[in-house]
């Protein structure tokens, strides 16, 4: 018996504490708190701020590495047996949409600290060092775009552009970040970016599909890709009264049979394809008023480049087809290819998972993630958990304690494995 | 040749002219003036107030007596050689949509002004008095409803309450009433309401009909009846990149689909079918977001009762239909019936045009008008003009002065016709 505890002792995963994880998400999720039980903690408020000190105090008392990088993204290092040796990283975010969860991104920090406290618990080194990143306003709330200090740590956006970008209040990100590093302070890492040798991240799956297949863990393979559109439809303002139909420039109408076309256009037995119209302006808006103008816009995601090149390069198509008379102009706003995550994290995840006795499922993120642009550095993978209902971006968002703590369990060993390689 | 000289000379509409009609025309439309072309003069404004009483000055001049009513109807009366006969009334608005033209109601009240005009240069006496109205708040911009002084004075709303509504700045109608009788005075002809034996409207046609078949004169048989609804989808808000299909309630999605299944119940090969979705909210309008929640407004209408009522009853059952896991709530706004016009006015106006040798055709009107108010009272008719593209309730508005003579011409002879019954 003595050598089968030795044995599943070596697993990182028996270090991991549900009761522990769950009470940071409980603490993490007071800062920011809404009254419908929600969280609002967007970049680089003085909330993010109490959120950084928060972690960085629980980090201290562990004794780990604390430093925050030029665009504001904060590491917190547990120290490998190689010193000179390229770290691993596992992280989130800890920033929120105005009326978010309590989980989206708090959950891979929460995870990757319970991770280092695990380890650290049972006394367990690692050749490489284990880093745990909070990336800096991933959900482009208050700045836009999103992922920010994902994308400049991979060199994808400019450190001085993204300093720039400034808020609804004219504030930049640069005086921002100078407020919130104030408020809680870190020592500074040179730069942005350094070498890293694989990347973890959990997250909650923001979708319904683990739990509707009764799965803990979801293997994530791939982001999907995205493109974005908007389309204008300039008909003709007329007296809803006395215009007869053939004398009409419907520009509702016309918009209405655009969406229907582009609907069919969007057919998808197996249901992989997403389409959105989720914005849909209607000009001058009067009842009495035959609409004059439309304004919509188009979400458009697949795993398959292919297959985000092939409709969506239908749209304008499909759009002028059906125009009954009005103008109609097709704005392509941006293309994000499919992200492939490294088949040997995927495996490691996957394995982990198996040993662990965890149902797990391979499935592509539908959301986008900061692991997309790390994933252009290092061998890069995902852990999802369940989420009730796959509500996310919402104050209802909600995962149980024990899925939780599985995803945990499964980025435990995933990070320890790739640390000892 | 000196028995046709006097028998053309006993036609009112020989002393029509298109010159005055037309400089009136454009005086009016300078008060209320638009950088645009076109004019806004809401009821109860300063520029309603200046328009009486540039209306007023011209009476005056002529001698035509002047009172107001206790709702703001401004009356111009030309005595008959019977005073006790009870009067001919003509007339029309002279209030304007806050981006409207300078014909909508004008005209009808300037083409009337014209005919006293006529009949005075002639010095034409007919034996009933003819009365010029102006009726208080047609377009129902500032005040809601519209066509409140004509409704009043048929007794379809109360004096009183009328009085009371109040515009969005909290003023209401008695006391904007009273200033504008404050800047514009008039006798005070008692209570609202009085016996009269005829009344013909003139108007712009508001549509494109008269110009798309070349005809001059709209001989106007009714007013099409209308139905109003509002529809509320309610579906579930969803992350667009995360959720299946299958898993969404997309509110957008349904409401589009109802859209388009409303358009082919309302489909009609004689496009004689009024149906306008001229309101359209999405919510909440992110563009990465299933929208949870669609209100849109229903605006149908058509000169048969008994069509309103089949179709509109059907309007929540096809919504129903189209709901795709939505909660689809039909709200029945409003019902007005359709007005017919009294058959002896109609063949008037349309032996009128005929012995003018007007092009013309019989036609119902899309737009609501006062006249449908007081065709409760005695036999009513109405004259239609082409007015350019159909445009109206638009600063672009435009119609022609050959054609306004035209139809005042037409006007002149019924109402003669009517006043010497």
């Amino acid at each position: 018996m003595a050598v089968v505890t030795r044995a599943r002792n070596m697993r990182a995963s028996d270090g991991v504490r549900e009761d522990r994880l769950w009470r940071r998400h409980m603490e993490m999720g007071a800062i920011g708190a809404t009254p419908k039980g929600g969280v609002n903690r967007q970049a680089l408020s003085p909330e993010d701020a109490k959120a950084r000190a928060l972690l960085m105090s629980w980090a201290k008392a562990r004794g780990f590495g604390v430093a925050v990088d030029a665009i504001g993204n904060l590491f917190i290092r547990r120290e490998g047996t190689d010193p000179a040796a390229r770290p691993i990283l596992t992280g989130s975010h800890l920033d929120t949409q105005p009326t978010g969860g309590k989980f989206d991104g708090a959950y891979g920090v929460l995870a990757g600290f319970e991770v280092l406290e695990a380890l650290d618990d049972m006394g367990q080194q690692t050749r490489r060092p284990i880093e745990l990143v909070v990336w800096m306003n991933e959900e482009g709330s208050r700045f836009q775009p999103g992922t920010v200090g994902s994308s400049v740590f991979a060199g994808s956006h400019g450190l001085n552009e993204m300093l720039a970008v400034a808020d609804r209040a004219g504030v930049s990100v640069r005086d921002a970040l100078a407020q919130t590093l104030a408020a809680a302070p870190a020592p500074l890492r040179p730069g942005v970016g350094f070498p890293i040798d694989g990347y973890i991240e959990a997250h909650i799956e923001q979708g319904p599909r683990l739990e509707a297949t009764g799965k803990t863990i979801g293997v994530v393979t791939s982001v999907q890709g995205s493109r974005r559109f908007t389309i204008d439809v300039l008909g003709e303002e007329a007296h809803a009264g006395t215009t007869p139909l053939r004398a009409r420039k419907d520009a509702l109408s016309a918009a209405v049979s655009i969406v229907s076309a582009l609907e069919r256009l969007m057919h998808d037995d197996t249901d992989t394809i997403r389409f959105t119209v989720g914005r849909f302006e209607v000009f001058p808006g009067s009842p009495n008023t035959v609409p004059g103008k439309v304004h919509f816009t188009i979400d458009f995601r697949h795993p398959d480049g292919a297959v985000l090149r092939r409709l969506g390069d239908q749209i304008a198509t499909v759009a002028a087809a059906h125009a009954k008379g009005c103008a109609v102009t097709v704005t392509d706003l941006s293309y994000v290819e499919p992200t492939v995550f490294a088949p040997e994290v995927i495996d490691l995840v996957r394995v982990s998972a198996d040993a662990l006795g965890l149902p797990h499922m391979d499935m592509p993120s539908g959301a986008g993630h900061d692991a997309m642009h790390i994933n252009a550095l290092c061998p890069t993978g995902m852990v999802f958990v369940p989420c009730l209902r796959g509500v996310s971006h919402n104050e209802a968002e909600s995962a149980t304690p024990s899925d939780l703590a599985a995803g945990c369990r499964v980025l435990a060993d995933a990070l320890v494995a790739l640390a000892n390689r």
